[in-house]
């Protein structure tokens, strides 16, 4: 575990960094917040950690469902309060059955599903949530 | 303006909502946050508009620089606390030159930048900041 990277960081009063995370062909999956220990086991591990606001406990994405997230590359922004990472996803990333989180488009004053359910939410969650 | 949209989103306790802005080749360029009033003036005039946390107001993007972003696409995530913009962007997000802000790669301990500058700040922002 490198120190390096926390010091290029800005937690905000919560001690919380946006993550956006895509995969290698761009296609945005996910936006999540992180604290210190989320980043120190997602670079430990190579597997995408996240802080759970609503659950408030650190979270392994993958932990219920095995949809999990490889890191490849990680990126920190200009501020030092955002960090994006690139990873290659199994299966969705979206606990409602998505491969991303962002399968809704807006146009024309409509809210569109854009993408084809992957996954029964009903029957990979059916332990626990994973929000 | 179409009040639908509003209806999706999540704002935090601060009236806030985090916006993901990507190009429309999937490079990430930068994430802002919105107020509803930034949302509203967006989708009324195709342009980026953000709320800076920094200097509490309105803000559109480009507004000193010239290097607007114009929206191509809107998506909204699951839990609508997160909306991603895919947008034309002209010249550089990044108010330090770069095309992008997440022009800092981080690999083996080491932080790196990877994008080379496209314009001059100084000379760019000469009348005002614009973060």
């Amino acid at each position: 575990m490198d120190e390096n990277i926390l010091s290029y960081l800005k937690f905000d009063e919560k001690g919380l960094i946006c993550a956006v995370v895509q995969d290698m062909e761009g296609k945005v999956l996910m936006v999540g917040y992180m604290n210190r220990e989320a980043i120190e086991k997602t670079l430990k591990t190579g597997k995408m950690h996240y802080w759970s606001r609503s659950r408030k406990k650190l979270w392994l994405k993958g932990e219920t469902s095995g949809n999990y997230q490889f890191v490849n590359e990680i990126y920190i922004d200009c501020d030092g309060d955002a960090i994006l990472f690139k990873v290659n996803q199994k299966g969705g990333a979206c606990h409602k059955g998505y491969y991303s989180c962002f399968f809704r488009k807006y146009k024309d004053g409509k809210i569109e599903i854009v993408e084809k359910k992957i996954f029964d939410p009903e029957k990979v969650y059916k332990n626990g949530s994973e929000i």
